[in-house]
């Protein structure tokens, strides 16, 4: 049977990485009822040191504790709070980057759910350093997961789940659309909104633009729906304006970048079996979520409206922490663990 | 990491009862990559000790080996095959009136993958029995889990998978409206097709009539979503024809039952947060399920066309197999068990 978290006593939680997301999972541990946040981690010299409630600015919800401090290191944040069940860690989106943070947590003995979109697959993206992970995790007797909404649900775990009632899956083809005009200034200004198209084009090609973590969606499902990809391409151009739109940083023109259209084909003996598109834009018709699924019975899926990226991440973030306190020591894929679901309530 | 099933040999299934779905379910394991046909059993003596090809009929998809004949009980199918590695049960939907061939199962040392409705949430139906099943289980080392799509699926645990990158659920609501105007003679005949709404009345009233599990996917709802739900109502009448209709019997006329209408509300303090309703007649607009889930973020889930029932069903038994053989030991429900994907392929 399952354990409902208000049975049992709160879970300690540190919050490493104080940056957007991770301010709001700040703000979203201290309103919830079966999590306590008991330490806050950032290397940035502007905020550590600092009162908790300074870092986190003025965003809504809940005050944290005066006590509360923001630690330069997981080690000060450890020898201050005496103790944590959990590490919420949201710092950057390379495992490689990332490698050092995470393995000094589970040295810690602390399991870790982590935004890190290239930990949602991580023997994908880096498998030696994913074996040291798993073997210390293992040691340590904790577990690992990178999650988030997108990669980690939307786009992957989701559509999987929608196929489990399916035999036979031959294809499958994802899309999520998102009308940046209802989106914040920050998430504008990530899909280029406003910029000249070659601009774009050059960080697209240079990486680390855009959304991040379509390959791992890709290839989880690859691994969840049983598709034997043998080969990836991804390709991505900017999404040109065809007439002046208004945006956050005032009307983008005729010729200018309204956003991002990334894609992803997964063949097999040069045929599309997977594809995943992400179009992220001023002027799109309307958002949504969609996931097709051609299989026995065949699936088609649609989110109407689409999921807002940010506070879905950061309901994804906090309903996975019981489940990988609970989950058995190693690094772990979405695709090994229970059932997603949601765990987090506020008080 | 995930091991996938064709990296390890077929597992032996023994397909305990020959219904419909039963006969469905033996083929499909026939005709999979991962499972290996080795007994079935089925009480009826019209159907026990004759080859399987013959019980099965004449189905389309792979004929049974003539080695295989139909056993009229697990132990005499256990005796022929010499072992298997898993039972897939599908007799009835009263948890009361299979729990002896559960028991037997599980007293062989076989898993099982059950097609009981009342199975999906066993402790809520009669917890007396889930203990003695789940201690029995563990003794033997074997898990045990009911599913199929509706309840098990399409009602319950994908709308619990769908709110996981959600907080703070308030309400669910989920519909599934199925056309039976486009389902098999034996569905509307399931569903009234052709009756009288008197007598169609009196069947709902009696139970075991229409569709059977609702209770069961809202217990599974609230637990996977955390709603305090502290009333269910259980509420079915029959659809009538407003107009002359065809079906698979003939025209069905304007007065004549044309399907059934079957809901339930689950409430808190007086106030519905819960509310499922199945919709399966003739002449509905169109067939869809969909799940609409008031939380942060809200979720609208669409499955356009909507899951077919019986091969759907067959599906998330046979995809549910790895899953359960490699469960720790107990009687599980779908929360409890790691994600349900389509891990079943035909040769």
């Amino acid at each position: 049977m399952t354990k409902r978290p208000r049975d049992i006593r709160p879970l300690r939680v540190v919050q490493y990485g104080l940056g957007m997301i991770g301010a709001a999972c700040a703000r979203a541990v201290l309103e919830s009822r079966g999590l306590r946040l008991v330490g806050a981690v950032d290397v940035d010299p502007a905020k550590a040191g600092r009162p908790l409630g300074e870092a986190l600015g003025s965003g809504s919800g809940a005050r944290p504790p005066r006590s509360l401090r923001v630690s330069p290191s997981l080690a000060a944040a450890l020898a201050r709070s005496g103790g944590a069940d959990v590490v919420l860690h949201t710092t950057q989106s390379s495992f490689a980057k990332i490698f050092p943070q995470v393995m000094e947590c589970v040295r810690a003995g602390l399991p870790v759910v982590s935004s890190t979109e290239e930990l949602a697959l991580p023997f994908a993206t880096d498998a030696t350093l994913a074996r040291r992970l798993d073997a210390l995790a293992r040691k340590k007797k904790v577990a690992v997961l990178g999650t988030g909404v997108n990669p980690g649900f939307v786009m992957d775990i989701l559509p999987i789940v929608a196929s489990a009632a399916s035999r036979n899956v031959r294809g499958v083809r994802i899309e999520r659309v998102l009308d940046a005009g209802t989106r914040r200034a920050s998430f504008q200004r990530k899909v280029g909104v406003g910029m000249a198209p070659a601009e774009a084009r050059r960080r697209l090609a240079a990486g680390g633009f855009g959304h991040i973590g379509l390959k791992e969606s890709a290839l989880l499902v690859a691994t969840g729906c049983d598709l034997q990809v043998d080969e990836i391409r991804e390709e991505s151009h900017p999404v040109i304006a065809t007439r002046t739109i208004s945006s956050a940083f005032g009307p983008v023109r005729k010729g200018q970048v309204a956003g991002l259209h990334q894609s992803l084909s997964g063949r097999r003996g040069g045929r599309e079996i997977l594809r995943l598109d992400v179009v992220m834009a001023l002027g799109v018709k309307e958002s949504h979520d969609a996931a097709t699924i051609d299989a026995d019975p065949p699936v088609t899926m649609l989110l109407v409206g689409g999921l807002p990226g940010d506070t879905a991440t950061i309901a994804a973030l906090l309903n996975a922490i019981p489940r990988v306190v609970a989950a058995p020591p190693g690094l772990h894929t979405a695709l090994d663990l229970p059932l997603p679901r949601p765990s987090n309530r506020t008080r």
